[in-house]
């Protein structure tokens, strides 16, 4: 009969391409993507252009590539396996307590957006509009989701009764468009990735809380897992998101001593739930309104890794979240016995859990250093004959340069406690960075002139005043970061207009 | 200091929140969203209106909710807790092979989409289209996806240069939008979340080869997994995917006997690369264009679990995907030392790696067995005063009722086998409903009669000609499904004109 060949085919299920390591991707085919031709290009010195090092990084790592789109990127394989990581770790503390994933439309009704007023407003001028589905003209156009408070709103209005199915504890990870004039890989960009959680509970008190449970969440993915220090604390009136109470921060210091946002979590109070009509029966078989709370993060923590950690040598990856924590690398791989021995160690390393990959590709030495070192992979494991005869292996850390010789018996435990401290050397020299770079001031002029000489985060009183706000941002280009949970009285006045202090506030350069 | 009360909150990091088990969400809040002024409703029996029997599951087991969009729906938590496990299963099986997942752009650039005559033609009436950003009208209008084969060529025209290179085996987890004028939950909505794969290769064979690995997948997925059997086949020429050398695909039955197409894989040939100017220098040096495939599955999937497996109780859902595999209910409850026993069979299974969940509200039993049988948890577990004494309780199946009494030391090991058998029983069930629902038919008209007498697929011989299959569609009622790769000769000439026949075909009436 017929489609013998097919059939054949249908015989051929699941053809055997060994060695290819779930999750690890193409980069691990030997010698199939390390190509001889391809080189290891020079990056900028961050020294001399820290914006061009940085865009250099995120295409010279692969992780990133820009769409013909205008303002849109593609996250490559490498990167998208770093938000991967990311994803699984950051999703799994939410459901600890008690989170759920949904998926809502992307598109939102005009009608539907305007609801609440301060929210449009804050987004109308970045959101795309769908005119037209297939050859008809809408009659109303709909906005593809900046930010999805609107449609959790208008479900919950029709889903939520009663006050023993609160709280709602809804999360989604999905895409978001904001029309953004100029672009960044992964700090700005029109479409970009990331987790929007919105909640809703029976008492204002309960949201609160939930607002700081979810920044404290953020505090610890940042330090914990990306080894990222942060200051936690209060966006100001002027800063917060549109709509929100209160918006709360996770700020981070890049290695340029520019600040960068991280993680924001919101409390909005009853004002969506009053504008939306979220109702539901409470305890006094009354009808009530919800307390909502919504929280965010995206793949700009893929950027903020970067510029934390990287160097003149390329990307610089916490083990926590690097798709590859350890390479083998043979040393004179064609002499006897090498790469057997290359070949049993990364056995090894994958039989103890660790995201391991073998380079037996017929590239130089010189080259593959170079490669790993681009991506950042945390600890490259040489063998060579001498090694081998020794009983031992070398181990490099990308952090810190510094070489270790490990007898081979003791790799599987050995590995392990090296990536843990490489991740805690890349904590703590970020942590070192930011505490060496907050300055306190008393006046603009004397915030300006630390900020440009040094830097960093410069702290002072503050009225609470916007206009200081903005004055600061004329007089001396710095935006307001964030009102630090922990509170320091500097003095007694604003250093802005001298009137009496009400908080330390922290401003920077921010990306 | 200001802001002490944040301060406060600060330091509570993580509010203890009992027994809520990562991953199943709010349903397992103990007496609370199992209120006991809801009711568990009754559905339309799928006798009297299947398609009424559908659409009251998706909404009484609070898997979909219709959004104010028309015709998007929203994907609440315990549907999207299938699709989580869906994608966690799929996902590592695509990454054993190699895959690895990337993120394209979700807008298309019309000038790109067109750039392939056959694609953006099938396409073009389904497309939601992005006119304005923020307030400006865009030069050129923009695609939202309806998939995303234009994307990774574009992309791939930049970064692949050699053969070294190849094979490029990328995924994406996302939504696409078609314009579907008549949708219904999960089989046909505007928006919808899939994956697609899409993948490029040095030969053809090799492509050839992914396709049909690809198809094997889906059907082992299918078939392992949702306990669905399938007929694997290549789709006609008027049925393939726009733009395809050749579509194949996993064909369903229903409990309706009508048909579903569970996924599909497409090989492509050169042809995109072409359009595309994909190329990369070979082994001989010489500029080539590489061969490409791609492959995708969504969440109709849910669509299918339901109308293979589901009865007049609500959902069934098959132990591999359910968000919880097995509850437990306390009997008589209120009895001394009835809920401390519950909970330690809950704390048993939890520890033996069952998705578990303890209903240990004050919600009667008889509701709680129908609230857990409409969301169709496989295992129900029953503990009681009586059972305490006999040292046993009783698991109640949920695909065939039977109550199997087990010893409480043995339920740690006989759970775990009891799911299997339930996994094991919905697939014979539903693979018998197939075998005994295929017809061998040698006219139009006794093909006509087959499928309104019995409904299921109707086997015929083919000529391989369209006018045919239109022929039988106008007559019969009927498209063709697939033409299976297991080939049988029913006869010399096409069923449907008379002419030397080339395949066997199936034929069926199709969601």
């Amino acid at each position: 009969m017929v489609d013998k060949a097919a059939a054949r085919l249908y015989n051929k299920y699941l053809r055997p391409r060994a060695d290819i390591t779930a999750g690890q991707g193409p980069w691990r085919l030997r010698g199939k993507v390390m190509a001889k031709e391809k080189r290891v290009e020079q990056i900028t010195d961050m020294e001399v252009d820290f914006a061009q090092w940085y865009t250099d990084i995120c295409r010279k790592a692969e992780l990133v590539e820009y769409a013909s789109v205008k303002g849109f990127t593609i996250l490559r394989p490498y990167g998208y396996a770093i938000w991967e990581n990311m994803q699984r770790i950051m999703d799994a503390e939410f459901k600890k307590t008690g989170h759920v994933n949904v998926a809502m439309p992307v598109l939102i009704p005009e009608s539907l957006l305007k609801k609440e007023g301060e929210l449009v407003n804050g987004f109308a001028p970045e959101v795309a509009w769908v005119t037209m589905g297939g050859s008809e003209q809408l009659e109303e156009r709909l906005a593809f989701r900046p930010t999805s408070e609107t449609m959790f709103c208008d479900h919950w209005s029709r889903v939520l009764h009663s006050y023993r199915e609160l709280p709602m504890l809804y999360n989604q990870w999905c895409s978001v468009i904001r029309w953004e004039k100029t672009t960044r890989p992964f700090l700005r960009s029109r479409e970009f990735w990331w987790q929007e959680g919105h909640t809703i509970h029976e008492t204002a008190e309960e949201a609160q809380a939930e607002t700081e449970q979810q920044l404290n969440c953020y505090a610890d993915f940042f330090e914990k897992v990306l080894a990222i220090p942060v200051v936690r604390g209060r966006k100001t009136d002027k800063e917060k998101f549109a709509g929100a109470e209160a918006t709360y921060t996770v700020e981070c210091m890049m290695k340029d001593r520019k600040a960068l946002q991280g993680a924001t979590s919101h409390y909005f109070g009853d004002k969506f739930s009053r504008a939306y009509n979220v109702t539901f029966t409470g305890r006094d078989n009354k009808l009530q309104y919800p307390f909502q709370t919504s929280w965010g993060s995206t793949t700009r923590m893929i950027g903020a890794v970067i510029m934390a950690h990287g160097d003149n040598n390329g990307l610089v990856l916490p083990p926590h979240v690097a798709p590859i924590q350890a390479v083998v690398v043979p040393v004179a791989q064609h002499k006897p016995g090498v790469l057997e021995k290359a070949n049993e160690l990364y056995e090894t390393l994958k039989a103890a859990g660790v995201r391991v990959t073998l380079d037996d590709s017929d590239n130089s030495l010189g080259w593959k250093c170079a490669q790993y070192e681009m991506k950042g992979v945390p600890l490259r494991v040489e063998i060579g004959p001498k090694d081998m005869e020794n009983g031992v292996c070398m181990a490099v850390r990308r952090d810190n340069g510094e070489k270790i010789s490990i007898v081979i018996d003791e790799l599987a435990a050995r590995v392990p406690e090296l990536l843990e401290q490489v991740q805690q050397g890349l904590y703590e020299k970020a942590k070192k960075n930011l505490d060496e770079h907050i300055y306190a001031a008393h006046s603009i002029e004397e915030a300006k002139e630390l900020q440009e000489k040094n830097g960093g985060f410069i702290k002072t009183m503050w009225c609470g005043e916007e206009a200081c706000e903005l004055k600061m941002k004329e007089q001396a280009g710095m935006s307001s970061r964030c009102i630090p949970f922990h509170q320091e009285k500097l003095d007694e006045v604003c250093a802005c207009c001298g009137k009496p202090a009400r908080h330390m506030i922290f401003w920077g350069v921010a990306y």
